[in-house]
């Protein structure tokens, strides 16, 4: 065994300095107000929680006259945090309506028992409140932080009902939404807020979303059930403008979510309380409901297929604030030279994303694709793998040609020096092709360092 | 994303030493040469693959006229290496009987293509005829070291024909049962030997063992297969001077490595060079087969849960000296408040076990119970987890009572002071219930460290 190494620990805690701010283009710096979905109005406040003073609690209000259009994906944990119980309920329960989201960090609500229960609920009551007309179980909830403590709750509820006073803060701008990103944050070092554009057949949509995490990721979500296995601290809001009838909502965003925020790792370790909600109001204007899977196909998937690329942007940013995080690694299953199904190739990327080797090697700069090849190796898959078809190359960000490692399971005589260069990179793609059919699967991922370490081993303190 | 810490990382490196020797007590000191058992010559020597001169292959031979029983696990990776092919070649072909084994470490010839083949095979040919009579096709062989680099075989060959000659170094005392095992290591600190005596109705019988591992370590083995999908970086072989029918060697060992090689994780990545081997001579006399499962069904689990104990002792040693690990962890789901089947209470040890979040809390001896429930709840089990019937307590290795953390799905009001105590040992045992059924299983794991992050981000170099 290695000695504890104390003297080591303390000096790294001491010398690391908390993670320096990262290259503004993660934020993309100030939105035009304009770019934001019309019909929301949002806040972020410090209500009590975290002990800094940092924003601690969102609250998104969906202002059109009728209800939007709600869909989410939980958690497949078995111990479902209490809001994500509440949630689930109330989606369940609504036809896939709702009108309110309200959000806290710092203390997760999850293993809280009965109160646990009681409290989420007192969050859905309070923002129903703020609705116009009162709403009544109209408000999603989500919590993300520590597990196993109860909610200061009576101070998120004043937080709540400040917001029915003259000269609350809700509003519409960007600063509103750079106020409600804040507030989902935990360990993470910056706001993960976008928003976008996009046409169809000629008429103009807004999206905007915010998610946070950095820590405890490797989601694996699915539609909300009536009695389930269902659970999330990968937490994300999505809303848009575009007018789309509930049904068609979850089939989007369970397709979003499966491409997206199910295909990242950090850690491997999936948390109590992921949570996606989408709300989709109708306020761009246009008939109820006006994109419908059975009323118009071609409508639903281009913009099932905006949900996605929206999703998948998102996402990507939470493993950009991967904790200790040094690389941003793609890691894909090539199509045409895929996997037999897109489970297989799927779980491949998965894999190789979560090996600890594959992570350090990233994390050294070593072109180690033996234990890529281990990883790969080590899934079990609906049709065998061929190791004479596995090819395994690096993809450099900068647009130079690909270094192949392995071409039909033969190592290549590796240029170490390239390698080393395309791996100096924060920016790189792992290539695996399998051969044995088309289907193929991206994953997101980031190395492992000593931050993370440090990071992990003194959480809570 | 963080800043690459070149600072940090250069000052670790060199401030960290090379991890110091372990405890005496791992190796257990001297064994007694009469407690090996009979009929078995060795040796360990440099034949020139490590360039630090250390011992780099191991000869194994059984001296008794007939053939020993043999027994195989192998690795269930898709990338098989070489060895592994040929092992599982000779073990499909020999009926279960072989008398030799040849080990080399430095290079694990995996992912070597036909020259990969020919040099095991040549491997084996040089073996075989070392034997007295010259034996065709009854050396196992196995091998270790970095992936997608070709043996040096001729130097190879020529230390293994360096044993035919007067004044070679097999021998049969714990000197070359030691040497043996040193040539088995790779980043292993200390080498890995066991020996015991066991009595079966009377009769005793020796049994010893040496096995090798640190890193790439989270074993899934089975028996061969004449056409599969098996693969293995841990390498072990048990040596007994029982006489145990091919078959029952088999089913024993299969039931072992179970209970043992595949109950072990040190960083969750499974290798394509894992082999497990048995030999069973007999010099111990008694009737030929003496120990069959259908011959005397008492005496075969007599043999079954003997090996089986010795091999988690075996086990335990890799464990212990994990690469990077500070602590060692025993996880059990436990017995009478287990699981529905033994696949699921044997799933969420190895999840837990698993966990870099657990791994690192345990590094930081933080007493987050948290983590150690989503890694438990994010297990997909046949019977659906009841979350009011999970329990989670630390077993402190002093001896005094259990700390229950989470009691029926409810926290525990935990003594910090305690349980802060009870991590900073060295040992210690994490006990989860998960209330659904009466398997039980265990699995043995280590922390994650600075120092793991350090010997894997820079092992080729």
């Amino acid at each position: 065994m290695t000695s504890r190494l104390p003297a080591v620990w303390k000096r790294l805690s001491s010398s690391i300095t908390p993670r320096p701010a990262p290259p503004k283009g993660y934020l993309h710096g100030p939105i035009r107000d304009t770019a934001f979905p019309a019909g929301y109005a949002l806040t972020g406040i410090h209500c009590g929680i975290k002990k800094t003073g940092a924003p601690d609690l969102a609250v998104i209000l969906s202002t059109t006259p009728h209800a939007a259009s709600a869909a989410a994906c939980f958690t497949r944990n078995a111990f479902k945090a209490a809001p994500v119980v509440v949630s689930e309920d109330i989606i369940n329960n609504s036809g896939g309506r709702a009108r309110a989201i309200v959000v806290n960090s710092g203390c997760a609500n999850a293993v809280t028992g009965k109160q646990g229960m009681e409290d989420a609920w007192a969050m859905v009551r309070a923002t129903d409140a703020l609705l116009e007309p009162a709403g009544q179980r109209e408000t999603l909830v989500m919590s993300t932080g520590v597990i196993g403590q109860n909610l200061p709750i009576s101070k998120i509820i004043a937080g709540i009902e400040s917001q029915r006073a003259e000269g609350n803060s809700l509003a519409s701008n960007f600063s509103a939404w750079e106020r409600a990103a804040k507030a989902f944050m935990t360990t993470d070092t910056f706001p993960k807020l976008r928003a976008r554009t996009f046409e169809i057949k000629g008429k103009k949509y807004r999206i905007a979303g915010m998610d946070k995490g950095a820590g405890m990721i490797h989601p694996d979500m699915g539609p909300p059930r009536s009695s389930g296995q269902l659970h999330a601290t990968l937490l994300g809001c999505i809303m848009t403008d575009a007018a789309v009838s509930p049904r068609s909502l979850q089939s989007a965003l369970t397709y979003a979510v499966d491409r997206s925020f199910n295909s990242i790792s950090v850690d491997g370790d999936m948390s109590t309380n992921d949570t996606i909600v989408v709300l989709a109001n109708g306020a761009a204007a246009g008939p109820q409901d006006e994109i419908d899977e059975e009323r118009d196909r071609e409508r639903y998937e281009a913009f099932r297929d905006e949900l996605t690329t929206f999703a998948a942007d998102l996402a990507q940013l939470v493993v950009r604030d991967g904790e200790g995080a040094t690389k941003f690694v793609t890691i894909s299953v090539e199509a045409g030279y895929g996997a037999a199904t897109y489970e297989d190739a799927h779980q491949i990327a998965s894999r190789i994303s979560t090996s600890a080797l594959v992570k350090t090697a990233l994390y050294g700069e070593d072109a180690n694709w033996g234990r890529v090849l281990a990883a790969t190796g080590s899934v079990p898959l609906s049709v065998p793998l061929d190791p004479t078809k596995v090819s395994v190359s690096f993809i450099p960000t900068d647009g130079t040609p690909a270094l192949p490692l392995l071409v039909s399971g033969e190592p290549e005589k590796v240029d170490e020096v390239r390698a080393k260069k395309i791996l100096s990179v924060e920016d790189l793609e792992i290539q695996v092709q399998i051969g044995t059919g088309k289907e193929s699967a991206k994953y997101w991922t980031c190395d492992f360092s000593y931050e993370y370490v440090r990071i992990n081993g003194d959480y809570r303190s």
